[in-house]
């Protein structure tokens, strides 16, 4: 563990990073759009076609990705970013690294779907929470592993003495069983979290609502400074991007993804922490809440989201422990989640479905390639998706139908 | 309303009145015997029957009917247990009688079942919890309407500063909604609640573990006597009843079995409370905890409560309205918690054990009259606590082992 450990010699191919920098600071997050897109054709291609901002003729950009790409195309500071990314002994961890979180990360991609809706309450009703394009890290912590063995522990920036001892003790308990304390950074609960997983020489991650250069809260340099040494500090957000309110909300969703169980220690009645819990019970993760006294205004976000049955009520670190081990192998959404298009196709039909191109359709036999499915089963599983408005034919070749 | 009213104009006949008050005192509740047996025979023939003590030919007693009530069978005290109720203004309810609760106590029935067995964790083995087989009581409030409109408050005797504001503040918010407040009387928590109603006008039902003629706690000699006149205290114990450990247990299920949901306002890790929850989720009640500071022990038991799945963390009076409409789903019988010398002793014999002195030894002959429990079985269940260290002898008596 270095303070300033040099740039990885990532497996990555520089043309990779260098693309998925450009591409990380070209749309504000989420970009659902640009995230298909990018998983469609590849990094270094959609960066490619995007700088070109070509919307017609070959290589034209589907128009959700022009729409969320217009703004900032022309802005490419990747070489520079990742340069200064390497001063601070920082990384570009990105999906074609195996230290990419996958397995965390692929509920967010599953659950924005084709539709384009969350089905969170209080989510966005038509941007999904989309992956993240790349993540900017700095710290000897890895999220390889992640969601498992990862809580995140979460509340109010005014947290009351009571809060403040919680997170600080909990967070140390966990810490000390190995679990990682995932958190925000924020003043109050967040700081309490952090503090109590380093305290104990446990593992912590601070997910930023700001670019990794940035200390935010000003308070927790500090603070932060321990965590890039002993932990991890990781942000979707380019160098230089400042802390704004709705990206504190765009960034609870990678708190709660990162995770198999997001703990709210104290919040009032409506708060970035409890939206943070929203998103972790619409992923299938664990979603607990301390209790606290019912005449604090600071616990009231607690005993309210107590109220859901997805939500459970821990009266000590050991019943957080026994919640995240709970947590299913494949973190499925929970049962009354909204329904999908998608729902009830078979594996194969559900693969054949995912290998069909968004633009240029493809042949039954290329198809039948990526998918990894029989070719001969291929037809019947191309008609169930054709009639379920999943799929449709241009010329004897198939693509995904636009919903 | 009147604080001494004449005994009512019953439209049970006095005939069934004397039988059930005889029966009231003849078994220690709960008798599930007994109660199946009347309920086959009706309370006329079957007290005429328990009287004659008859073991063979017609009119032969059921072997545990003859178990039941072989100790008391003697004692007839009922037209002088009636005219004291009567002087006290109160009234003997019975199944005979439309006011009889039997929607709400039908369930300790069925519950009791065809195998004796209750299903629930920590009750009886070889009892059910049986219906009582009269109820004294005094008072202008009604059972009619019970569970329905009916919410237990129930918790810690040492209840914390916090825990009787929020059992005095929620039972007069309850009460003021139109509930009707149901608890022990004990102190803590039951006192403040029955308070809580009182202050706001409203209807509130104390459950006794003694007989009718007792005040217990003495302390809350006034406070019985202010529900007495404006709400109803009820017990299923003939007037002399002393309290005893086992019969607060036993109360504990009429306390679940009368009302629609049961609060537990504080309780510390093994407590009353925390049965009378259980009796409440094993009748398919709503369970419902008030969360406290994790730092608290008298909130600790209401915590272990909330792991529960059937167990709601409410948050605010209103959700305990929210909670108690919602009753019928049918919960799932409970599990698991720590163990004590007595655990597993079985209902006879830990009356006895309830039953033996801390210092005079006692004979044979009176402890199995104390305990209700048949002389002929008397031998084995001393022998049992002998053998766990509960009970030693002293020239033929027998008294509790210290320590």
């Amino acid at each position: 563990m270095s303070a300033v450990a040099p740039e990885r010699a990532s497996a990555v191919a520089r043309e990779v990073l260098l693309a998925r920098a450009y591409l990380s600071r070209v749309a504000e997050p989420p970009a659902p759009a640009l995230a298909a897109y990018v998983d469609d054709v590849g990094p270094v291609v959609a960066a490619r076609h995007v700088r070109a901002g070509t919307t017609s003729g070959p290589g034209a950009l589907p128009p959700g990705v022009a729409a969320e790409t217009a703004a900032r195309r022309d802005t490419d500071r990747a070489g520079s970013d990742l340069a200064l990314l390497a001063n601070r002994g920082g990384r570009l961890v990105v999906p074609e690294d195996p230290e990419w979180p996958a397995a965390a990360l692929a509920g967010l991609g599953v659950v924005a779907g084709a539709d384009g809706a969350d089905g969170l309450e209080g989510a966005p009703a038509r941007e999904g929470p989309a992956v993240p394009l790349a993540l900017w890290a700095r710290g000897p912590g890895r999220l390889d592993d992640a969601p498992r063995g990862a809580v995140a522990m979460v509340g109010a920036r005014a947290a009351t003495d009571y809060g403040l001892w919680v997170a600080r003790d909990w967070a140390a308990d966990l810490a000390d069983r190995g679990l990682t304390v995932v958190s925000g950074a924020a003043l109050g609960i967040d700081g309490a979290a952090h503090r109590g997983a380093l305290a104990v020489g446990g593992s912590t991650v601070a997910v930023l609502a700001c670019g990794i250069d940035r200390a935010y809260p000003p308070s927790h340099a500090t603070l932060l400074d321990h965590v890039v040494r002993r932990g991890l500090v990781v942000t979707e957000y380019p160098p230089g991007t400042t802390p704004a309110r709705h990206r504190f909300l765009v960034r609870n969703r990678l708190i709660a993804a990162l995770t198999a169980g997001t703990l709210v220690v104290e919040a009032a009645a409506r708060s970035g922490a409890m939206r943070t819990a929203l998103v972790a019970s619409g992923l299938g993760r664990a979603v607990m809440i301390v209790p606290g006294p019912v005449t604090s205004a600071q616990s009231l976000g607690c005993h309210e989201l107590a109220r859901r049955p997805e939500v459970s009520t821990v009266g000590r670190a050991a019943h957080v422990v026994e919640e995240v081990s709970r947590v299913g192998d494949g973190y499925a959404p929970p049962p009354g989640s909204p329904s999908r298009p998608t729902d009830g196709l078979d594996p194969a039909a559900m693969r054949v479905y995912d290998a069909l191109p968004l633009q240029t359709a493809r042949t039954a036999v290329r198809l039948a390639h990526d998918a990894g499915v029989d070719p001969a089963g291929l037809a019947t599983h191309l008609s169930e998706l054709e009639a379920r408005g999943l799929a449709e034919t241009d010329g004897g070749r198939w693509r995904r139908r636009p919903g």
